[in-house]
């Protein structure tokens, strides 16, 4: 695993990240457990609606029970060599035809309508940690977010976390 | 989520899986919980040993601890849209240092040798279930293994399941 570039830096990281996370047509691994520690683990489709992870899920799929439970995930976008990794909670579960601007901002950036389907729910989850990195090279300085509060400073909107 | 192609019969899944899990420097993605339901997961290189799914990490790291405690994860191997999907069980964990020809499968596979290291161990998990898909059309007919038994002909070894 030797390093194939530089490690880069905060900003960068950042820069990246929130480019990754608004992607069209994005995927996201989901990791949830059940109460007696069963781990799951599926892909689905993101939405990155203001700073908050939006996944469409049936409501009684694995991941929406298991979220409804506990209410803590463990996402990760990208390759495994380009990863962001996200510890997030859950702030909210709406049915999908319930939230029509929830679902224009979902719609507008994953490649399917769950609105076409039945029994599906949006899964609105609050990042609390966000770290990112390529290669062994970057695990040092991969924290982007900790506590729910960005670490580095916002370039996109010209503000500071 | 409308698929690109059309969805792969189960011999043709199988190849891909088996030639997915003997790719030089795939990595994994691993989930795991803890005893009390917190999620899990990691991206870490794979060996595929003896119909094993092979990974080396801290003996101290979360995932390790949580495989000790738990003796279950689910894994992830390719992109979110050619997935193999893979819950397993916990068969032997083994000291880097101590099982010369499995770090010597593992090296052969994987693109870093964890003996260089200190306080890395192999964790040796024996697939349950296998199942393979790419998009929504292949849903149906995703599961290659169930029980620990492969449900469809092996024609890499030329022997069935």
């Amino acid at each position: 695993m030797t390093p194939s570039v530089g490690a880069r830096d905060l900003e960068r990281r950042m820069a990246d990240t929130l480019a990754m996370l608004s992607t069209p047509a994005v995927d996201v691994w989901v990791a949830t457990a059940s109460a007696d520690g069963a781990p799951h683990l599926v892909p689905v489709s993101l939405a990155w609606v203001d700073e908050r992870v939006v996944i469409a899920v049936e409501a009684s799929s694995v991941t929406a029970r298991n979220l409804g439970a506990s209410g803590v995930a463990r996402l990760a976008v990208g390759p495994t060599r380009d990863v962001v990794m996200i510890d997030a909670v859950l702030e909210r579960t709406v049915d999908v035809t319930d939230g029509e601007e929830l679902a224009k901002a979902y719609v507008d950036q994953a490649d399917w309508d769950p609105r076409r389907s039945t029994g599906y729910v949006f899964l609105v989850l609050r990042p609390i940690r966000v770290q990112a990195w390529r290669e062994a090279n970057e695990i040092p300085g991969r924290t982007l977010m900790r506590d729910g509060s960005w670490l580095v400073e916002r370039h996109d909107e010209g503000e500071t976390a």
